[in-house]
């Protein structure tokens, strides 16, 4: 019954790159803690540079210097 | 004061469906737990299928079987 | 596969309404999106009044007046 | 370590009214809580008035009375 | 409409603490956004420092150091 | 900058078993994304099975079958 929850800036976030997060993270919660992949769920949300802030600053002010 | 948030694919979902939704999950809060429907909030997130994972696999790779 | 969240204060919320409450927002799910219950998940999370603001005051402090 | 979501309709949510979000809850909480700014996060959503309900309706309906 | 979610450590985070957290956020976002406090939620979740992570490490081990 | 929220039941979830998740997690996705672990924030919500819905039925319900 896990559920996992990522946030990601999109850049770089292929189809193909979400599959394996999604394969891996539930092999995780499988091998770690013995959760039943079946009824493990993985949302992951996409969070555009400007509408993410570290230190004050959004992601993307961040990137330009 | 509650807050309800769906988080749905997005195929099917118009306008009206959400319409309907909002209208009687806050119906549902308001009869069930006594919630008074005027600071009920409740929030739709869109999440596509490849952003969805179950069983180790994204919702687009399953529908595909 | 859809996600329900509740956020709730937790006087009056005893095991049975939550059990009812998660029984009607799944028959919601399917009667009104025909989502299937078999992967429909609800998560209720309690929020003390403390915790929880609306128009710039706790909900504890609101309750007193 | 805190993190902190703002949930919020688009219209008139320009990168610079972020930026200044992002900066002016960062310097709250360090000013209240004395949290590290360089370890603030901040995460936007932003949410459609369609897939937001508020007593019952939608946002969008809400506006057109 | 705004929502505003923190997660914060539990430390210091009095009852006291949490009302002048409500009422300035929601003053930031009147001033600053122009959004109508009567409808501003804030939800404060409060994360105990062994279900925090940074940097690979719970909060709990980074203290120690 | 990534974020992963785990939403877990209690049971059997130690202090060293969090430790892992983090660690693991925060691994994960420096391997396959190349996201720096330095910025990565882990928060683990534990949910108690009463408040966890699947198919309808609490968790609680379910296991006593």
């Amino acid at each position: 019954m896990p559920l996992v929850n990522f946030k990601l800036t999109p850049e770089g976030l292929t189809a193909d790159k979400k599959r394996t997060l999604i394969a891996k993270v539930t092999d995780l919660l499988a091998t770690e803690l013995g959760k039943n992949p079946d009824t493990t769920i993985v949302i992951i949300d996409e969070v555009e540079t400007d509408n993410w802030g570290i230190a004050g600053q959004s992601v993307t002010d961040r990137r330009k210097k």
